[in-house]
């Protein structure tokens, strides 16, 4: 990926082909396909898996799976293909296009598919480092397909969710563009799927004056909360980006200087193999920063009886720093930031006095909304 | 890895320091090891790992689960570990060396060891794509330590094990010097857990006449049995030498060409991960070309409700052509060989002339061993 490049490719067909495009869609054999898959369609087609021309293929999937990367160049961590049910590959084994349909319509064409079997416990173990089936995404996993089919795609059309929020749903070419708009010269992404709070806001201020400091005339934050499928118990979409907006008008974070846009991918919940995904999308954005959690991408261990976090809370920076194809981005871990009792506002964790600090999670977070108890004052943008 | 190295390090002390290490080891707080873990220091000491300089820390560790290399240029599929007890590991923490000791002597100095959690579900399920406990080598892991200790090795001595075979465990180095003794300008690979049969022979010959059809003058067969660990019910290794002497005895391989050793690292069963590993460490003792097996590191299902390959019989060869830092190392794909009915002796299979064919896999003939069926004849040596 070269970030001297303006654009990335993008998988949707040109505009004054739309028409015929749909036309010769309805003519084809039909694969009804899911909202996830649908949002993994968005994904592809908007290039945010660039240079990734469709649903993988088999040598493709073997690639992310074994390596994490197409190439010392192309990082891609996490699968993206489309599970079929062994019926419905019966059907169209044979065709050389397939119309994705969803919603009643035909959303796309794949073209020259490859079909392939859907391993779903070596798949699970290498993506997630677990089999566990009460994971939430595995459990997906299991309910699909037992076939995969791969093939590029043309899209016809832009991908709308008509949830009032598709006004912040931007491309990477979009984005970048914004960037030349606003003559920026370093861009840093941050990514929640989690409500922000000032803790989260303080590590951002913070990035921007280390980037001035650096010599850095313009940086820009790419604010940019994940908003395809997540798992059931967290905060819905609408509501934190209610919330993220609370915080650009509260001036904690500077309006002038932030874009707020929605990343539509589905989560997967992978830790270290999935922070990768992250940081490679919002290169593919044009960032040329990221900034990463404790505990990226973690879960709870899914098994009710194993206690504590299933992937060890450090890895993901770590891997992170290790992954092919992601060099070009500089990795910012971090820093924790925590309630300081003492001075009533959230600030870096200072260890000679701890017990002036109150750590407060995500997860203590969605408890404390789910409870109706109020964080204490300071911690979040009201 | 450089083809153009005449040598690899070896984690050996100069023979001038063999005795100040061993009374410097007397005196170092001590951890006795298993035989597994005296075959993968065997491994690290002799340069099969190379550049690795001792039991892996966790960064290399990670890259290893991760990416299944160190870097574009450094394949290591493999982790190469050594466990150790918790109470083991309280009582080591802290020191700056440690004594390895194995069959009541020291072996090797672990210099600046570092402790990381044995994060075992994570471990088998990214390297074996199961966490199945029926597996034979996850099953090892399993009841090996939750901790792993990693640190750059001083090894004493040679790693010999009196068993009558040590005269045919060559170091990497030992090989290369060989190939330069013999002129080869070609070395081609093949490594078996199973005995050998004329179809692996014919495999052979007929790698080396294309060799020559290609131009190589003095093509070397490096026929390099795995020697370490494996499985109960595999044919013991000593039986196994038995029968490729046999084979070259019988000038069914020409002896002139070839170097029977053994590799003396243990079997993972890891299939598409371990055949990596497998290639790599054959680079290491300088060959260019590596015959690969069908389902190569394969096992059945450990799960007995779950029948066939562990593994997708055709990934192994797929996985390793993909795969960072093996470029150097080119791929022979296997043809099959089966015991033609017609002509009494093994030939290439063709599959217009099925009925004629007869497949005896090597799960196969390890039935017709422990059933005491002789095979039919022209399958084996005898």
């Amino acid at each position: 990926m070269n970030r001297d490049i303006d654009r990335v490719t993008e998988l949707f067909v040109p505009e004054n082909a739309i028409e015929k495009t749909k036309s010769e869609a309805l003519l084809l054999p039909r694969l009804d396909i899911s909202k996830m898959d649908t949002q993994w369609v968005q994904v592809l087609a908007e290039g945010w898996a660039a240079p990734l021309g469709g649903f993988m293929n088999e040598e493709e999937y073997l690639q992310t799976l074994h390596f994490n990367s197409f190439s010392e160049d192309v990082n891609q961590s996490i699968p993206i293909v489309l599970p079929i049910t062994t019926d419905k590959k019966e059907q169209l084994f044979g065709c050389e296009e397939i119309a994705l349909w969803y919603n009643s319509k035909p959303i796309a064409i794949l073209r020259k598919p490859s079909f392939y079997p859907h391993r779903k416990e070596e798949r699970v173990c290498r993506q997630f480092g677990t089999s566990h089936p009460n994971h939430p995404y595995i459990k997906t996993i299991y309910e699909s397909g037992d076939w995969l089919v791969g093939g590029n795609l043309d899209v016809i059309e832009r991908i709308l969710w008509n949830d009032g929020l598709d006004d912040i749903r931007f491309t990477p070419n979009e984005l970048r563009a914004k960037w030349r708009e606003m003559k920026a010269d370093a861009i840093f992404a941050f990514q929640l799927r989690n409500p922000i709070h000032n803790g989260h806001a303080l590590l951002m201020q913070d990035t921007k004056k280390k980037l001035l400091e650096r010599g850095y005339k313009k940086p820009v934050l790419l604010l940019h909360p994940l908003g395809g499928w997540t798992k059931d118990d967290d905060v819905p979409l609408h509501v934190r980006i209610l919330q993220h907006k609370a915080v650009l008008k509260d001036g904690i974070l500077d309006p002038e200087n932030t874009v707020l846009a929605i990343f539509p991918a589905p989560m997967n919940y992978a830790g270290p193999t999935e922070v990768q995904w992250h940081a490679k999308a919002r290169m593919s954005a044009g960032a040329n920063f990221y900034i990463v959690g404790r505990d990226p991408a973690g879960v709870p261990h899914p098994d009710p009886n194993t206690s504590g976090d299933l992937f060890d809370p450090t890895h993901g920076a770590r891997v992170l720093t290790m992954a092919p194809g992601l060099s070009d981005l500089e990795i910012i871990p971090f820093r924790v930031a925590a309630y300081d009792k003492t001075k009533k506002a959230m600030d870096f964790y200072d260890s000679t006095r701890h017990n002036d600090f109150n750590f407060i999670s995500g997860t203590k977070m969605r408890g404390l909304a789910k409870d109706g108890v109020e964080p204490p004052a300071g911690f979040m943008a009201s």
